[in-house]
Formats: C-alpha cells, sequence, structure tokens
C-alpha cells in the first residue's frame, strides 16, 4: 500500500509538467514518495518471510493501523510544501483527504499551488475506492455495527471464496474508474476547466467535497450543480450492486431497500426546503434555481460530500436543524459515503415496528427481513453497539472541543461532520461559508482522530483500543 | 381522580384564608373545583355498573388519557384567573406542573398571586405520587421501554398480587409524605417563609422546579442550596427502595445498580465543573460557594428539576455542552425525576461490552445481569425501541420549533426539556434567566404534548395513536 501511495504522489507532478506553469512543490512531493517508497521497500523486506495470518485480532490491528498511518503519510506533501502549513493543519487536510471528509483548513483555494490542489482531490479518490474494498473485504468478516447483514459467501476469507471476491473486486473498481471518467468529461463539456473537471469529477464520485475554489461549487451554474448532484448520488449508492447489475442482474439498485430510502429522502426533503425558502422569502424567488440549490446542498450533506453552493445555514431556522439532522444520515452501506449509514436507521424502525406490535400482541411471534434475507439478534446488537458508540463518541469529542472554549454549535457540528465524515459543520466558524482554520490546533488533532474513526466504523477503532483486545 | 383533583383545588384558598391578603382568585378556584367534581360524579355514575375489564389495551388508552385530561383540568384555575394568561399559557402552565417539569411561562413571580403560585406547587406534588404510583402500578405491566426490568410479583396484577400492592402503595404514600415535611420544615427552620419553605418543598420532593420567585432559588442562601440539592437527590432516587429500607432491608439503596451511577456522576461533574469555573475566571473565586452553586444547578438538571441558583448556561462553553448532555440523563427509575433514566444508560453500556467482548471472543456464550437479575433480550429490544422513538421525538418536535422560525439551540433544548421534564432549556429565550413566555403559542401547544409524552415514557403514548392499537 505504501508503495502504490508513493507512485500516486508523484501523479500530480506528473500531470502538472505538461502545464506552463509547472508543479510549484515538485521537491516536496519527491521527497514524500521518496520516504513513503522507501517505508514500503523496508515493510515489504521485513514481512515477505512471514505468513499471512488472517485472525480477526490481526484484521483489526491491520485495517485500522494502516488507514492512521496512511492518514499520517498523506500529509507528507501538505507539511512539506512552502505553505506555512503547521503539522495540525498538514494532518488535518491528509485525513480529511483520505477520509473523503472534505473539511478544509485552507483560504485562498481559488489562487493556490495546483500540485496541493490536485493531492487533495487524489486523496479523496484513494480514500473513495479504498473505503469500498473494506466494505466487501473486510468489515462483514470483523462483524462491526451490523456490518454482518452484508456478508455474502465471497466475504468469508477461505479459499474457495478468494477467485469470487478478487471477480468482484475487479468489478468495483471498473466501475468507479467509469463513473469517475464520466464525471471528468460531463464537467469538462459543461463548461469547467480541465483542471476543475479533473479535481471535481476525482472528489464528486469519491463523495469527498474537495473543492478548487473558497466558494466550493458556488462558483458554477446549475447544470453542473445538476450534474454533481447526479454524480454524489451515484457516490452514494452500494458499490456492490452497479456490478450486480453490470453482470445483467437489473434493476438489483432499485429492488434494494437502502437505496430506496435514500433516494425517497432526496425525493421529498429537497422540495419540503424548497418551499420553505419561498414561505420565508418571496421576493425574488426563482423556483427552479432554488430547487436545485437546495437538492444540490441537501445531496451534499446526506451524501456526505460536504460541497456546498450557498451558506445554507443561512437559510433560517428550519433549514439549520434539518441540515444538523441530515449530517447523521449519511449514504448506503458500501458506498463511499459516510454517516450512520441509511440501514442502520431501517433496522432500528424494524426493532421499533416490532416492539410496538408486541405491546399489542404480546404472545404473537415476529421474523425480521431486511433485503429479502432474515435479520439475527446478533446484526440488531451489534448495530446497536455501533449507535451507543457513535454517541458516546460524539458527546465525548463534543465535551473536548468545549473545553477549548468553542462554542456549543462549533462543538457539537464539529463533532458531528468529523464522525460522519460530511465536512462542513454549522455556526459562523466552521460552517459551509467557515473553514476549519481558524480552530486551535488541538482541535484539528482531536477532530482528525475522529474522522479516521467514523471512516472506520467506530467500533473498529474502540476494540483495537480496549484493554482486553491486547490481553491473552 | 377527578374528584380527588377538585378537593385539592380547594386547598390553595382554604390555606391562604389563614392570612390577611387571602385568596384573590377563590372564584377561578370555585369553579374550576366545581367543574371537575361535577365531571368526576358524572363519571362515577355512568360507569359503576360496568366491570372493570384490564386488558393492556384499556390500561393503554386509560393511562395516556387520563394524564392528557387531568393536565387540562389542572389548567383551568390558571385560565380563569384574572392574569390574562391565553388557553395555550394554562394548559402550557398546568402541564409543566403535573407533569413535573417545572417549565414557566410566567414573570413577576415574587409578586404573583398567592393561590396560584400555591396550585402550581401541589400540581407538582400531586404529579409527583402520580408518577411513583404510576411506576409501580403500571408500567411494568405495560412492559413500556424496558420497565419490566422493574416487574415485581407484586405488579402482576392477580387477585393474589392486590394486597401486597396495597401495602406497597401504602409504603409509597407515607415516605413521599415525611419527606415532603422534612423538607418544608427544613427550609422553614433554614430561614425561608412559611409559603416559600411550603412551595419549595413539596416542588423539591416532586424534582419539579416551580419556584415563587424569578430568581427561581438564586435569592436563597447555600445553606437553602445545600438542601435543596439533598432533597432533590431524594426525589430522584427509587421510591421502592425506600420502602423496603423501612421494612428492614438495609443498605438496599446504595446495593442498587441505578443510585450508584447516579451519586458517582453527582460526585464527579460537579467537582469538575467548578475546577472548570475556576480555570476560565480565577479572579475572586470562592471555591465552596462555587461548589455549592455548581453542585446545586447540575443536581437540578439531572434530577430533571430544573431550578437554578444562577445562568448556568453563561458558565462557559463546556459548561454549556455538559448541562445539554445532562438534560437527557434524568435520575432513577421508580422517582419523581424524567429523563431517559440512569438504567437505560446501563442496559446500553452492557450490551455495547457484550458485543465488544463477542468481536474478540466469536464463539463465547454471554450472560446479562443488572441489579443481579437476567436481563431478557425482551428487554434490550424494548429499551431499544424507547431510545429510538425518543430520539425520533426529539427530531419531530424541533422541526416543528424551528419551522415557527425558533433558533437552533431554542428549538433543540426545547424540545428536549420538554421530553426529559428537565424544565428550563439553554439560550437566550428559554435559557435558566429567562422564560417559555415569549414564545408562540403553538409552540406552547406542542411543548406541552412534549412534557406529557416524556412523562409517559413515550411509547405508551405512541402505541395509543399508532392505527393498529384500534384496529382489531
Amino acid at each position: 500500500m505504501f508503495i502504490l501511495l508513493s507512485v500516486f504522489m508523484t501523479l500530480p507532478v506528473a500531470l502538472l509538467s505538461f502545464t506552463p506553469d509547472g508543479a510549484p512543490n515538485a521537491a516536496a512531493f519527491a521527497e514524500s514518495a521518496a520516504l513513503v517508497f522507501l517505508l514500503g521497500v523496508i515493510g515489504v523486506l521485513s514481512t515477505r518471510r512471514k505468513s499471512r495470518d488472517l485472525k480477526p485480532r490481526y484484521m483489526f490491528v491491520l485495517t485500522v493501523s494502516s488507514w492512521f498511518i496512511i492518514s499520517a503519510l498523506s500529509s507528507l506533501p501538505f507539511y512539506l510544501s512552502d505553505n506555512g502549513l503547521s503539522l495540525a493543519d498538514a494532518i488535518f487536510e491528509g485525513t480529511s483527504g483520505i477520509t473523503t471528509t472534505g473539511a478544509t483548513v485552507l483560504t485562498g483555494l481559488d489562487d493556490f499551488d495546483k500540485d496541493l490542489l490536485l493531492w487533495r482531490s487524489i486523496l479523496q479518490w484513494l480514500g473513495g475506492i479504498g473505503i469500498i474494498g473494506m466494505f466487501v473485504a473486510v468489515l462483514p468478516f470483523l462483524r462491526v455495527g451490523g456490518m454482518r447483514l452484508f456478508a455474502t459467501e465471497s466475504s468469508e476469507w477461505t479459499d474457495k471464496a478468494l477467485p469470487r471476491m478478487k471477480t468482484l473486486s475487479r468489478g468495483l473498481l471498473i466501475v468507479y474508474a467509469i463513473l469517475t471518467t464520466v464525471a471528468v468529461l460531463t464537467y469538462w463539456v459543461s463548461g469547467m476547466s480541465l483542471f476543475d473537471a479533473f479535481n471535481h469529477g476525482l472528489t464528486s464520485i469519491a463523495t469527498g467535497g474537495f473543492s478548487t475554489s473558497d466558494f466550493s461549487m458556488g462558483k458554477f451554474n446549475d447544470l453542473i450543480l445538476a450534474e454533481a448532484t447526479l454524480f454524489m448520488i451515484l457516490g452514494s449508492l452500494p458499490f456492490f450492486l452497479f456490478v450486480r447489475e453490470m453482470h445483467g442482474q437489473h434493476f438489483a439498485l432499485f429492488r434494494d431497500q437502502q437505496v430506496r430510502l435514500f433516494l425517497t429522502i432526496l425525493l421529498t426533503v429537497p422540495a419540503l426546503l424548497t418551499l420553505y425558502r419561498w414561505w420565508v422569502s418571496p421576493v425574488h424567488f426563482d423556483p427552479l434555481h432554488n430547487y436545485i440549490s437546495v437538492l444540490f446542498n441537501v445531496t451534499s450533506v446526506i451524501s456526505t460530500s460536504g460541497y456546498a453552493s450557498e451558506d445554507y445555514s443561512a437559510w433560517g431556522p428550519l433549514a439549520f436543524v434539518v441540515f444538523f439532522f441530515l449530517m447523521f444520515v449519511g449514504g448506503c452501506s458500501g458506498s463511499t459515503a459516510g454517516g450512520m449509514k441509511i440501514f442502520r436507521f431501517q433496522l432500528s424502525l424494524i426493532v421499533l415496528r416490532e416492539q410496538l406490535m408486541r405491546l399489542l400482541h404480546p404472545r404473537a411471534v415476529f421474523t425480521r427481513n431486511y433485503n429479502g434475507r432474515a435479520v439475527s439478534d446478533e446484526i440488531i446488537s451489534s448495530m446497536i453497539a455501533y449507535t451507543f458508540m457513535f454517541l458516546l463518541c460524539l458527546l465525548l469529542i463534543t465535551i473536548l472541543l468545549a473545553s477549548l472554549q468553542l462554542d456549543f454549535i462549533t462543538s457539537l457540528s464539529g463533532a458531528l461532520t468529523s464522525l460522519t465524515n460530511v465536512g462542513p459543520g454549522l455556526g459562523d466558524i466552521i460552517g459551509p461559508a467557515g473553514t476549519f482554520g481558524p480552530l486551535p490546533d488541538a482541535a484539528k488533532w482531536i477532530l482528525s482522530v475522529g474522522m479516521l474513526m467514523g471512516r472506520l466504523e467506530i467500533l473498529s477503532v474502540v476494540i483495537v483500543l480496549s484493554p482486553g483486545f491486547w490481553r491473552g
């Protein structure tokens, strides 16, 4: 993985060598790539005679530590560049990239070094395919947070299943590459510069949200916003269903309960919010323009991308509250999106309905079904453990941020946006019109850990940190 | 119950007839009492030949409807008085009383009609014993929200169990009366006027929080604040354990897991917050005075009383956040306190720990224990259904309040403080230094329903409102 990362580190400089200005931080990238390559070679040499042990215990350590270490290494070009970024800034920006969060400490993006802008987008793109791969190959196997629900025969890690998993992985990579290419080309023909199109294409499919402007996507026209909405939605759908569609299982996507609720939310909430905006300020109201803007920003938050075309936190109290709650939701499992994920809300609703029925009919027997599969008690308990741990981390990070004298809305929405990998928070500092730059360094460290915990479904990190893990 | 309520309605006028000023709203109270008495007589006459049916379905309807109707009837004296209170104001104040919430729409309390002040305190006292009775006689039987955990042989509603339940009920009433008397006398000898002592005695044990001053208990000295802290703690403990202590089961209280965590929170959080206040503003810091103030206000929120001695929301961001999260917690089940209740957090922790262990040892078998009793899967699911419904109601009420153009903090903390029966919210309008008076009438109606839903453990209300309930 280190060697692969070092290869990608040469990409921004290589791509910009065809432009008249070139890459301003070529030296920083060269140093970073060399260091990471060296670490990779040392790693390969020191482990090549060891047998591979796939016990859950090692899988946990491997997964968690590799995300943490790769975050740190990805930050090297930011730290080694001449932009005066502190270590905390660099780590925050790198982590926000690889976790596809999209929160930034940078301002003046429109005139920023192009190689670093490219590196941010490439990081999100890598993080996107990384989380899709982890969803297929690691998470169901680790039985974390109800993920067992998505276990298939191919996620059993037996010798028999390996070829099947290879086929699936190749399919996922092809889908991801095709969607990215389509996004880049669509943006380009719709009027973006090639540089902007390339960056936004990469970060749209990865539901990352890094942009090349301080106005995020606010400087583009309604057509491009509508296209971006579509690509963010595609990035929030379960990628293994795309592969099934490719293999001839038609309508696999629309038969999926996750996808259905996700699309239902996108069909209703933006329409209602548009009506609300009309009710709040009816003067000079342009229905289509406003609907596209609301749809774009709602999709950006629920897909945990984090772009903004306007300061949606200024649309009135109802919009503020709705955006706050949307930050929890997230996209579908198996996509590049973060958040608590649609399926967990659906499982909770199933438990709730079952309990209400049981109150009325104490002796009846119920069966739970999700996407046509029985839902075991184990899956429910592990979903609950995830939810409880999520809320506990939200509480802890909020308290830590508030102890740095950050106000209530900044602390709460900052903790939330890091754990759900949305990107911007709410309030004057870290809201859609602000950045994370003004926060104290300690807050940036805390939020970096929060982003990684969110990306790793929280429980995988907690388990590695628990004392019982290292005993016996 | 109506007849009993009408008798209590004569109490403020009767008590004040011994004072030189008398009762300014004697007519309003007489009309209210007469109407409620009449309704009671009609009720008795029209049902005395009917057999009593104790199916869960009827128990749900009876419990929910009686709390809603009694809230409405309790508001009559406020509405019929000459204070210009709107219907929404009167209903809000009455509901806040009977649910022991303590949120108020009134200002100028120091010069307010004494009979109405007395009525507010009496309502909270009645609401307090009402919820204790409901906990013993109704909730475990209805299996709502994990309450089955507290079911004993005496909550089985068989003919055999009835005498045992009568003994328990008498014991609870005696404990409640003794504690109230002690509180009133203690306040009186510590320097309160008899009127203030009577009112605060009633509302302390009921963890209600209605006061006789706009400064709440801010006008009393540290000794009285310390005493009030003690009485609020006593009101937040499971009352059936007091009865067990009376019957010779010594240390029943301190062996209870709920009580232990509740007291642990009170031993740690105020101490830490006092240090934080010292760190934020070290000049003129009086450790003892500040500790008592922090302890009093933390106890007031966690016991869901709702008194305040200072504007604790102005103690700095960390204090703000901590008070926000404390509003969720609540006291012990079986007490007069509201909130989500300590035992639900403990059950969640048990599930969480079990899941973490299972991730490490997939084949191990676990048993769940709480207070020495096995915890069935049914109890866990019903606790989860409660939690999920609580959060859903919090979301819904917050959105409704925000749609009335109330700001984020007012909407969120207003929804929370009504569902948890704490009393004050946070922010400039409904925070500890404000009142609910400035809110629009629609918000007062919504919050009144929220207070009743919170008091009725939410699910009991939801079940009665569900279409399936009225079918078949």
